[in-house]
């Protein structure tokens, strides 16, 4: 049963202000790949997103904040994440995959396209292992956690390129779960071993 | 035994020549990846690597043929796939790992830098999966032969992402062998299944 909290009035409102939310994040992630840091303005993320710089404060507070949400892998993490331990492997496979086929992309790809040099790719790497790789270690037990985290996420990170970026024609053919199959347990050997 | 066949007049010529050569690939691999194809002249090709625009044609013979050997994978896929199919999972793991350590790059990672639009990456792209993907695939028996080609390549790929620019603490911290040890199975997997 579908109960509606919402009242006609309110519902489009609220995705209205998600949907705008959205876009001043896909602006500044746009611009992000392109400029450095402290060349991009309020304005300019205004201007693409089709918003006014005072409606991005009111959502966002200031760009610091802004920003930090754009370079944050908290959310992506938490989905990725969101399976018991004996079969994150399988499920983190099927998350990246499943991404990759709905939004052409997915959550992990982001940092293949951090810039080698400066603070913002810097800010990016750190919030990367803290956020997906330190999380995922500190599920697991046994020794030398914090490498096989990284090796498992090494897994998925692979997989992302050569779906998203190197576009391998089998593995675009392929049925998903016929690649969960071969996958998942190279992925898994790392959390369970 | 070292056989001396260049007089000690050819020897530095033929070097120069050599580093020459390097130097204009790497300022074409520069341009590339901060310009259209289209958009790149010789020139500037010539102003980056220092050298006069001539020397280029002398060496390369024109535009098309320098930019075809720095958008080629076959040089990087040679030394990658050099070893016997029942050892390749851990050779390429290695490969990888000593391409990392020695030039803070590998080989493979260039196709994570392939534009997403456009003529160039789409170049990139086929190169990449011709050179790479389908000569490992020709290389296996049994079943879904490009498939598992693509899978194994996902597992190198990864770790130089994980490596080189997700800058992994404890990728980056382990032994090489270690490494190999953990990692290379994955691979293997995918080759002899």
């Amino acid at each position: 049963m579908i109960t509606v909290t919402t009242s006609p009035a309110t519902a489009p409102a609220r995705r209205d202000a998600e949907a705008t939310k959205a876009a001043i994040l896909r602006a500044a992630r746009h611009l992000l790949a392109r400029h450095a840091h402290a060349d991009i303005t309020l304005k300019a993320v205004a201007d693409r997103a089709g918003v006014s710089p005072p409606l991005i404060l009111k959502y966002f507070g200031n760009k610091d904040t802004l920003f930090s949400q754009v370079m944050s892998f908290e959310a992506d993490a938490a989905a990725l994440l969101d399976a018991p331990l004996e079969n994150l492997g399988r499920h983190m496979v099927r998350h990246v995959l499943l991404s990759q086929t709905r939004h052409g992309a997915d959550p992990l790809l982001r940092i293949v396209f951090a810039p080698l040099h400066g603070e913002q790719g810097d800010i990016l790497r750190a919030n990367f292992r803290a956020q997906v790789g330190d999380r995922l270690a500190a599920r697991l037990s046994g020794p030398d956690a914090g490498l096989r985290a990284e090796l498992a996420v090494s897994a998925l990170l692979g997989l992302g390129v050569m779906f998203g970026i190197a576009r391998g024609t089998h593995l675009r053919a392929a049925d998903l779960d016929d690649i969960a199959d071969r996958w998942a347990p190279a992925v898994q050997a790392q959390l369970t071993p």
